[in-house]
């Protein structure tokens, strides 16, 4: 059929310069105008134009310089209508403003290249909206998902409906066996606990991120079971957004709810945290940290800069980009596998804004 | 020929269940199954799927409850090759771990979803690495691209050969007339050496971008030129990368240079200045301002943060992001439109970290 239509558009080879200039005006070349002009059939032109295919050098070097003068390059959509393959991920993620997920966003594009793929993004102002965007990761035929946000088991079944593999990036689906890449959140928390705990405080506050956010909700439970194993209980806990502000307003919280101030403000993210230092600073006059103790989770850019130097865990988001690329990739090539969940450690990287022990 | 090949599949009806487990055991759904379960024409489920297109609701509903049930979405992909319209835009971008330019993506994704475009990203390490991505745009069928990285003309002839429209961001290419969005680059630095002229300060320097920086040569060039007009001459300029070590680094080679410290140093983005801060203050016992003013541009998160109060000049990013996409759409739907480039004003914000008059 191919061919058919390559010869018969050879039958009637229009001379050179009419075929230059009609694509020139508006219409874009297709692989049957470079076939024309090369003289060649179309199916020369996609063995040549595709790496790996076999085509005689002379033959590639007659179809390039066609190509070249039409302005044509091979179609990635049409060649995936074939192949079933678009070579595009979906990457769902919200709040991109945060500190923390850019540097995820830029390690999956990282990986996803080196795996020939493209990221067709999908920001969303909240972790909430996905409804809004789901029908269309669907239509874009995308080879696989990698969502940094929260799906419901509805959610998800719609995408597995369609016979798209998901893996989740610091997220799960609890009773629910789904294919997922995490920073070890539990472990992470109660290091910081026993730490802060063997250096004398005894006087805790949590500053808990919103509801949502399934790997706060552990850090900080992960905070209080530990910090319950050690004698103590009682820890209160106020509830930010994660931001700058939030950790500002909950230090301030923390020290109206108790009798006495806390020692220590356990923050579920670094930008709470650095909030809740200056605001400990410029507030309340506190040395930090001399009379407050801070410590975050995260380890992003700035709570590295002289200002903070934050105690914090560091999540190795590169390694958990590629794993969640590896797991992903693989499923795509094998739908079969079963579900794998992988657990990566966190690193303390002990700053000046927490005592120790 | 639509019709035909649906009604020659409904010749052959096969019974309910065996479509549904045919489907379920691996294959993708097509409009022809979903046509075959609902006892309707191909074309007929086109329309239903279809916003806007007209079907009874009765239909409507038969074709819903069948694409529900065989787990069918229409495919965009295929789509495009009919409308010749991908509804992809490619965002060109690089630095993405940089505070600003996550701003930039997250309000560059907002206003493409409200145009019904989804952002193809093409996050890249480096601004000069887009060589190694250009096919890679151009084989996606992009309706259009959002360059906020610098293009070769070279590079930017290979997109306009596909007739596929481009709008830079914070960019442009000299002597080649492009679409492009820019904020006041000038104007902004120029107002910023007045006020702090004004206060009184006469010895400045200068922390400059890196080379490739289009926007920060054209801060750092309005910074010289307007204290050369309030007679101020031999400014001296050092180079940083933009991040925070090399803005306070930039401060101590600052320093160095010149008999006596500098009473400003004029830092060409908001993290530098930051960097310069912490390096004034940690590193030199300096207070800020009253020993140093340090100035910004961009305006990013941070730079509100009580421990920097940055002055700096806010750069409009939702504003610019909305007319990029204005542009972009409009030469979409009419390729003959004339490049225009827009220049939308920056707003001062008076923090602490200066003094201005």
């Amino acid at each position: 059929m191919v061919r058919r239509k390559a010869s018969s558009s050879k039958g009637v080879k229009k001379p050179r310069v009419k075929l230059v200039d009609e694509v020139s005006s508006g219409r874009r070349a297709t692989s049957y105008d470079v076939a024309r002009l090369a003289g060649v059939s179309q199916s020369a032109v996609s063995r040549c134009l595709q790496p790996g295919a076999s085509a005689s050098a002379k033959m590639r070097e007659r179809v390039s310089r066609a190509a070249l003068e039409l302005g044509y390059t091979p179609n990635a959509i049409a060649r995936s209508l074939i192949t079933r393959r678009s070579n595009l991920i979906a990457v769902l993620i919200s709040n991109l403003t945060s500190l923390y997920y850019p540097e995820v966003l830029s390690e999956l594009s990282a990986h996803a290249t080196s795996h020939g793929e493209r990221i067709l993004l999908f920001a969303l102002p909240h972790e909430s909206d996905i409804d809004d965007v789901l029908d269309q990761v669907l239509q874009y035929q995308v080879d696989g998902v990698i969502a940094a946000v929260r799906l419901s088991p509805q959610q998800l079944a719609a995408i597995d409906h369609r016979r798209i593999p998901v893996v989740f990036f610091n997220r799960y689906l609890r009773d629910h066996p789904v294919n997922s890449v995490c920073c070890d959140q539990v472990d992470g928390a109660r290091i910081l606990v026993t730490r802060l705990h063997k250096a004398g405080h005894r006087r805790f506050g949590v500053i808990a991120g919103p509801k949502d956010s399934v790997v706060g909700e552990e850090r900080v439970r992960a905070t209080i079971e530990r910090l319950q194993e050690l004698g103590i209980k009682d820890t209160p806990v106020v509830r930010g957004g994660y931001d700058y502000e939030s950790g500002a307003a909950g230090l301030h919280e923390l020290i109206k709810l108790g009798k006495r101030a806390p020692q220590v403000a356990v923050c579920a993210n670094d930008v709470m945290a650095i909030g809740c230092i200056d605001a400990a600073r410029f507030d309340l006059g506190f040395n930090v940290p001399e009379q407050l103790s801070v410590v975050g989770f995260d380890g992003v850019g700035p709570s590295t800069w002289r200002s903070y130097q934050l105690t914090t865990i560091r999540q190795p988001i590169r390694r958990m980009a590629e794993a969640a690329l590896m797991l992903l990739m693989d499923r795509v090539e094998n739908p079969k596998l079963p579900p794998e969940k992988r657990v990566l450690s966190g690193q303390i990287m002990e700053g000046t804004s927490a005592r120790l022990g």
